[in-house]
């Protein structure tokens, strides 16, 4: 056996997310199933970033174990006959033996799109979230330095959801702003569960004036959810790019 | 009674044009419905471009006659509250007496979108036509240049729907590239049936190589359907703008 390593790009609007769910469409199931026409049977494919329902994918990468003689190609024609250009497998490779796309990223790295203007855009609103209100960009960025570095961010993560470990390394979370539009860039080692849109919501109270961002230091320190802003809407967020290789690499992202 | 003009913008994806039609959702069909529960009964709205099916407007325009006492701020909050993002409503005016949307226009400004690289791209796939095959620009410009002026555009228009007179004045017909994506910019006096899809088509079917820019005079000089190229695809077309005044003024879109 080989490794085939998928890198990817998606419009999540309508999956319910990645990972595999009885009765639903996900992008995880989709591709599975899929594959199952050219294996013996459907593979379990590695994710670097488990997507939620409604996020898309810019760089998204996935693996799987697949017999030495499957050529890559023909696995990115076949899915891309099937799925493009709701999901387009950008490209298709052997890896390494051993390659896992989870296990082996050091770094994963989002955007968070948000426009303020008065009246939302047909032609972003699948990738934007539209806030017709304005929000304050020096408070923003002074809440997002006090984020960065390494903490437990439990307060960032859904509870229901919660691993054993929630310490996280947060090498940058960048907020630049034009015009109405505004981007919020997270990168990290790895992400918890709504991690980034909780800090893309945290993030926005404090843009609207609802928070200090002095605020930070106590919401990190109470390691509870309550503590934190409301989750942002998913369908502003997109997963831009995943790291392989030393975390210093990662971190420059 | 008074004139109400409105200023729109929308995705026309998962519309079938925008006239009204039985048993089918339409933009024009669903915002009379709409407006029918303001004023006593639904209004016909004039349209500056009757886009057809898939077909997108970033400054589509509008009008309807209605009691003076109706606020056309009324009107882009409902509209806006039943439609927004997929339809907007970008402004609400009163228009001098008079006013028609469809035979007051003295230009309009179309563009369409193509993307040649090798993949489609998940984010654009329904603004950009995804033609994944090199096209040559300076045949492609040269042919533009013998489409420009005032014509008999018979070969361009769809022959089932062909008007009277079949002459308009194509004001500008440009070309431009940069790296994988090309677009085309179409300002005429008005346009007939699926004619700014017709060439569009003309144009890449001579960027294909399949036709020669030098035939542009007898493909005009024919007045036939079938001596033009093939009908682009609708989603990659957008009707941009809409000129009122002077032609001269139009002209310059």
């Amino acid at each position: 056996m080989s490794v085939v390593r998928l890198d990817l790009a998606y419009d999540g609007t309508d999956f319910h997310g990645w990972a595999r769910q009885p009765g639903v469409r996900t992008i995880g199931g989709v591709l599975e199933e899929a594959l199952g026409r050219l294996l013996p049977e459907p593979p379990r494919l590695s994710v670097a970033g488990r997507t939620d329902a409604g996020v898309h994918a810019e760089g998204q990468v996935a693996s799987f174990e697949a017999p030495h003689d499957l050529q890559p190609e023909r696995v990115q024609r076949m899915l891309n006959g099937l799925f493009a250009p709701e999901v387009v497998v950008v490209q298709s490779s052997r890896a390494p033996d051993g390659f896992d796309a989870r296990h082996n990223a050091t770094g994963r790295e989002y955007r968070y799109r948000i426009d303020t203007g008065a009246l939302p855009s047909p032609f972003t609103a699948r990738f934007v979230w539209h806030h017709p209100r304005p929000l304050r960009v020096a408070p923003m960025r002074a809440a997002a330095k006090l984020l960065q570095g390494e903490h437990d961010f439990a307060s960032f993560c859904r509870a229901a959801k919660a691993p054993a470990s929630t310490v996280r390394f947060l090498h940058r979370l960048a907020v630049s702003a034009s015009g109405s539009r505004m981007e919020i860039r997270a990168v990290a080692n790895a992400f918890l569960h709504q991690m980034v849109r909780s800090l893309v919501g945290t993030l926005v109270a404090v843009g609207e004036g609802k928070m200090e961002a002095g605020a930070m230091t106590h919401i990190i320190a109470a390691q509870s959810r309550a503590a934190a802003g409301p989750v942002a809407p998913p369908h502003g967020l997109t997963l831009v790019r995943v790291a392989y290789g030393r975390p210093q690499a990662a971190a420059r992202l």
